[in-house]
């Protein structure tokens, strides 16, 4: 196995979250809606993905600090610093995010999704189905 | 952004499923037992994590095949070929696992885990609390 193993981007984000102020703190908490369109060579990847479906999405959160290893958690009371693997917080030596989000349509390699998080223009890393 | 983004390997797992066919179809069908052991170097960023919690887990399949786009997803009996995005399979361009497990115990940079589906010696590289 490779040291570091390099990432193939899938797909990118487009959305309407353009800072992370805007952001939702979960996609538990997002009505935002917004495309993932996915390379044209992936395409035949997303076979058996339908509209209604919950879907689990993995992004590269690009603009992440990697070096950090300690946080205080956003919308933590108790000011205290934190292990980053103890949160969900994007700053971590991998930043991917694991989002669910509702399928509401498939158009070949766009699907329209349900529930963002996410950064506008955030690579996309990895599509799955959600355990039911 | 690199066009390519790179993974560190933060920790490795240690567990008894040594062969995919020995493997439950998924965490939520599991009882097996495990120890995370992360790089002393991360070792700071799992401070907060407490046995009880149930953490979610990121792992790098190594062994899996990244060019395969259409899979027969196992235990599915429509035997009907799928986009490997449809479904949970560990062939897909990115193998990233996503596992849910319960934290029995913290040693240090070592964490017992209940729940496992991955096979021993997979690199880990990342651990987010869960959305609750």
């Amino acid at each position: 196995m490779e040291d570091q193993p390099r990432l193939q981007i899938i797909g990118i984000l487009h959305g309407d979250i353009l800072s992370r102020a805007e952001a939702p703190k979960n996609y538990d908490e997002s009505e935002r809606i917004g495309i993932l369109e996915i390379n044209p060579q992936y395409q035949e990847a997303l076979d058996g993905i339908e509209a209604g479906q919950t879907i689990v999405v993995l992004f590269w959160l690009h603009k992440s600090d990697r070096d950090v290893l300690k946080v205080y958690p956003r919308g933590d009371r108790s000011r205290r610093l934190r292990g980053v693997f103890a949160t969900r917080s994007p700053a971590r030596p991998n930043p991917i995010a694991v989002s669910e989000l509702k399928v509401l349509a498939v158009n070949g390699n766009r699907l329209e999704v349900l529930g963002l998080d996410i950064l506008d223009k955030t690579p996309i890393i990895d599509i799955k189905k959600k355990i039911s």
